[in-house]
């Protein structure tokens, strides 16, 4: 068929990759170590034991291009991969640009999100080393839906503490996370020592991610059973959403396009290093490619954070990574796009994004509400929150070109649809969604609180 | 690739149906003529121009095997089709049954159901017409998300009347209406005569489908630019959902299977014709096939109504056309499983099941949620409340197949997700959703109604 015949491109199954990609053996600088929070020493692989599984912390610290995907994972992914790289066609009539806009739709899987492309590995993993209960964070909900799902195909319990202000905002999440077995309560919550200590500073917290983490690391730590998972951020986490960005290259080959720019939303980074790191090769080979991690203004870690060491929790109970961060304390406004409320950034995007390899750029909620708008009126699909900022970044792009008259072929990752973001569209369509402005000394106040490392 | 490894087969994208398939060229016993609901004499086409477009007439009455599918909404459906046919291998598995079991996902629309396929060729044919504006009703919420979506891109006003018990289950279904730039109000409302009468006789009214078609075609009627749209039931819609058997069989003949058995869950019909009827040329060529339409036992049109002319409205706005029935003014229990609460049968559906080519049976609501549990925790999918009615008879087929030692393929239709119906999930976790029970003396109550044709 045509390049310019098909909507849809869709792999045939089998060509579901068999490998993931892992970047670190491609960086022109290797990542910093992780430290050992307490003595902030570099980290052994034991230090990581109490909380993952050998599987696991041997990917993080793996310099092999390609890790085999094992056969029990691949065999689930076929339940919904290879996702279908989709022409925008109807946004790009609209638009009335010479640009070619393709969206990577992640949304496909069952969950509705990428994050299943990790649960999975990562149940997988904890249940071959005897563990019989995982526990995790969530911010959107979509890591924790995906964690339960996982959990329940393998066997395993699931524990997810779900930050407040999303538990609220999205009611329903704890619905299909109990649906797939799993239990689900806010955070900060009394059943742990850290939650309780800050529901006792502030009542009223929203709650982050960074406190969700403290929650879940220290149930993990209290019982020999269980495990702690983390959805994003962790260099494990980035190798297995790499199928993403594999797909999409072999999607792209069939219709003979090459992308000009690769965009991602950007939380803690998971699905754009899946969609934009297995171009880094290309690009250090000469190809022009652009790609490009968006942020919410309000959560600005790339465009507005330092590039230092920091905790990922809120109390210092994970490794600090070297990673661009807005600190450990900083709690970000109530954005709708939950999944990227996160202080730092994945140390592999950062370590790339210092390298002048990776652009970020940050985007307003209420223009990212307009963006989704416009793509579901168009190309049908609600589109999570998160991923919205993807989506303007994409029409901003495609606008650009079509003011220089020049076609570009872009590439985005819908990470999630917005089924379960109603709530959120409701509040932006009766004018309730604010834009923030965070001001110089609110993040410098945040980043004064770095750990010192020796 | 061999039929035992692929777990999801997806023809490409130039293999969807050229022609939808019109069961009427191949019935043995022809459709009972609809009767204009006045003088209840054989209605002619002019007596529907008022609210349908002839476009739409003519495939009503059309005895054509294959009818042309326009261009620009063979465009549009290549946003989401073909659908996947999905192998239930993880349910197999724990079901440990020698059967195959197939299920074609039709959630994979943007709007989440099989209601997109007939949504987009109406408005299409109404716009060719000149039609500015399009009123419908809705149970579930399902077909007027569908029509809103069609209205907007084919860029026509679309006003929804939704089934009052049903717009509170699911708050978030008028959400998304809204964001497609529909309106939405719970009927009976008090913005047409029907509905203020409807609300003067019962304001605590759950409302019915058969009161909300009223007040949409009420509202279509007052107005020249307006028409009046209908999710299920009439032939042309059938003619519509035909494209989901014509992807079936082909799908299944990439693998060399073929069905034993064919499931859909029946309320107005559509979702089941669509899956059923490109079927029946082989069942009347001698192959060996059986089509099973499931119904709520709170709504039992097919294993307890009667064949007959009945009005498919409350009021009598609509022909009465012949089919199984429990009567206009049966007003079903407000089951989860919205999009199933309709008191008559799609008179395609009637005929060829009176004739004994197509079979019914009737599930409870708790046992169709139990099987949706055990397939979301198995296949990943949530599947709609309706849907779950299909997955229910597929598991119990499955498990026939197990005591009996006999290998056999079941394939059903997945017609939707169930993301905004996490609220039904809910209710039966907690164990709040009831099994209702019809007496016979209810069913005959209603069954006195009917209209007495000469």
């Amino acid at each position: 068929m045509r390049r310019d015949e098909l909507t849809k491109i869709i792999l045939p199954e089998e060509e579901i990759p068999k490998f993931w990609y892992n970047v670190q053996a491609d960086m022109p600088n290797p990542l910093a170590p992780g430290l050992n929070p307490q003595t902030l020493q570099p980290l052994a692989p034991a230090d990581l034991e109490p909380i993952f599984p050998m599987g696991l912390i041997l990917q993080e610290v793996s310099q092999e291009r390609f890790i085999e995907i094992p056969t029990p994972v691949r065999e689930l992914y076929k339940q919904y991969r290879p996702t279908p790289l989709i022409r925008a066609r109807n946004l790009e009539r609209v638009l009335d640009t010479p640009a070619h806009i393709y969206f990577k739709y992640e949304g496909a899987s069952p969950v509705g999100s990428h994050k299943l492309n990790s649960a999975l590995p990562q149940v997988f993993f904890n249940k071959q080393q005897g563990i019989k209960r995982i526990t995790t964070e969530t911010g959107a909900g979509q890591w924790g839906t995906a964690l339960a799902l996982a959990c329940k195909l393998f066997g395993l319990e699931a524990m997810v503490y779900m930050v407040k202000v999303s538990f609220y905002q999205k009611p329903y999440r704890r619905s299909i996370m109990e649906l797939y077995g799993a239990s689900c309560i806010p955070s900060p919550s009394n059943q742990t020592a850290n939650g309780r200590m800050a529901l006792e500073k502030d009542p009223e917290t929203p709650g982050t991610l960074a406190m969700a983490i403290s929650e879940a690391v220290e149930d993990a730590l209290s019982r020999e059973d269980t495990n702690y998972s983390l959805g994003s951020v962790l260099n494990h986490v980035c190798i297995h959403q790499s199928i993403i960005g594999q797909e999409v290259k072999a999607a792209l080959e069939m219709v003979e396009d090459y992308p000009d720019v690769v965009i991602g939303c950007c939380g803690g980074g998971s699905n754009f290093a899946g969609i934009a790191l297995p171009f880094i090769p290309d690009k250090l080979a000469g190809k022009k490619i652009r790609l490009v991690g968006v942020e919410p203004a309000a959560c600005p870690t790339l465009t507005r954070g330092v590039f230092a060491y920091d905790f990922g929790d809120s109390v210092g109970l994970v490794p600090a990574l070297k990673m661009y961060t807005l600190g450990h304390d900083f709690t970000p406004s109530g954005i709708h796009a939950g999944g990227l409320r996160y202080h730092g950034e994945s140390p592999l995007i950062s370590q790339l994004y210092h390298d002048g390899l990776l652009e970020a750029v940050a985007v307003k909620q209420n223009p990212a509400f307009e963006a989704a708008m416009l793509f579901a009126q168009t190309e049908s699909i609600v589109p999570a929150p998160e991923s919205a900022h993807a989506i303007r970044y994409a029409i901003d792009e495609a606008l650009r070109a079509k003011e220089e008259g020049v076609a570009r072929t872009i590439v985005f990752n819908l990470s999630g649809h917005g089924f379960l973001d109603l709530f959120s569209y409701d509040k932006y369509l009766s004018g309730e969604t604010e834009d923030v402005e965070l001001s110089d000394e609110e993040i410098k106040r945040n980043l004064g609180k770095l750990p010192q490392v020796p």
